[in-house]
């Protein structure tokens, strides 16, 4: 029964227009959007001009958007449904026990043409003056064995210190901070990037814009974005952060969990490296409950 | 209390993460609509590949639109989106006792830079085979004292036969099947137009490809376009649709209300249309209540 003084058939009316070919779960999520959508106008009693300003910002996200940049992804970041939806994957993943690292949204700044380097190669091919290096390495193992995946893929991305992926910023070099790695016969892979550092999204579009007008900040802590792949594996994306960061309690698109959270300790020896950071994967094989 | 299972501080977190420059209604709306986006995605357990979908489809929209398209909104449409909105703007009016007659959605097609055209004028400037030509006229009054309104806006717009607006479709003149028109001393405007016909809404977006995921017909029932102004009245924004429709219970986007059907009648004596609309527009000084 309607308890709003709208006309009580509306939204049913919309649902129902639904066809018998509809496959049983898009018929789910529309009826779940339809309603949502229509409950919060009823709710809000939203004006044509408010719902004509939010389609205008729906445009300009895509109007932003190409094969470097993903701006209705950033959007649905800044009202944290990126990690909302990567929360809803973790837990039901854990449910059936098979989390053995914690997950973390993709992020809009992926590259599916990352390129393949070698285990040991410096990943900071545009070197910022400000940046401190670190090697990065660890082991991908299986999670119920702890045996080491040979051969499986470790991809990595960061931004530098001002704030820019290398696809936002002409300075720097194609595939500057990114890498694909395979481990070696012990299961390991290693690379030097740069000790990461805090940045804000980028406001140029409707992501910055919202965030403005919620009077909210832009920046994101310090992190390192991972995808981790071995053949017969559940795939694996996530992102560390360094403990000292300051946004670690308030991430502009809400990624944070305690779990991904990693300390850079001095490095000894190394001229390449004041820094060091000793990261391992556990992955969980397809089927293993 | 949260009833479901995952993170029960998420959603405020989000929600708290406003800032106190946040306008009244600003966090209202984005309280809401992030509450209703994440109870949607909790409630049917969304997947990073269905919300990824639901990012690359929004983005779609966007990049489809241009300021002659309007495929963000047409997405809204297809979901009843436009036509609830315009439904609570008539309902809150109508308790105010301002609403003399029933509004209706804009639609993705109206051109702010239609023409001014003479009354009596033929906006059908290229002419379809199959069309039936019909004279609509009728006065501009004022809703109270049914005084007529001398010197009103009356901007009309309908598709062509085949169901294509001028602007997608580049066999018609520019600004054909559109006018801006005058009221004349007695308040009264007149042209030719097309008797309007049923017609799918634009198929190769987003918007076409939920109606098919949703297994329904793409179709509007025969309409034309009015938005009608008048200095120091509130503007009127709405369709007539012609009663012989067989869609006028199932349109695509939910626009339909029983006081917007009208009858063509025939006509006679009139080398020019064989058919005719006589349509009284009502409106309503601002601040009148």
């Amino acid at each position: 029964m309607a308890t709003h003084r709208f006309d009580p058939k509306f939204t049913d009316n919309v649902i129902n227009a639904m066809g018998p070919k509809t496959s049983p779960r898009m018929r789910q999520l529309m009826t779940g959007l339809i309603k949502h959508v229509h409950d919060f106008a009823r709710e809000n009693e939203l004006t044509v001009d408010e719902w004509m300003a939010g389609v205008k910002m729906l445009n300009w996200a895509g109007q932003m958007s190409d094969d470097k940049r993903n701006e209705g992804q950033l959007v649905c970041d800044v009202i944290g449904l990126e990690s909302l939806v990567d929360e809803i994957t973790f837990t039901l993943a854990d449910e059936a026990k098979d989390a053995p690292t914690a997950t973390a949204i993709l992020g809009p700044f992926f590259r599916a043409d990352t390129p393949w380097r070698e285990n040991g190669e410096d990943i900071v091919k545009t070197k910022p003056g400000d940046g401190e290096m670190a090697y990065m390495h660890g082991q991908v193992v299986d999670f119920t064995s702890k045996k080491p995946l040979v051969g499986a893929t470790v991809e990595v991305w960061q931004a530098s210190t001002n704030g820019l992926y290398e696809q936002q910023d002409s300075e720097q070099e194609e595939f500057n901070l990114r890498g694909k790695f395979r481990t070696d016969e012990q299961g390991r892979y290693g690379f030097y990037c740069l000790r990461p550092t805090p940045y804000p999204v980028p406001d140029d579009g409707p992501a910055g814009k919202l965030l403005e007008l919620m009077d909210r900040h832009p920046f994101r802590p310090a992190h390192i974005h991972i995808i981790a792949t071995y053949s017969g594996y559940r795939p694996l994306t996530t992102q560390i952060f360094d403990r000292r960061d300051t946004y670690l309690d308030n991430d502009s698109v809400f990624a944070v969990k305690d779990s991904l959270v990693v300390d850079f300790v001095p490095r000894t020896g190394d001229p390449q490296a004041a820094l060091e950071l000793e990261y391992d994967v556990k992955l969980v094989a397809n089927g293993s409950a």
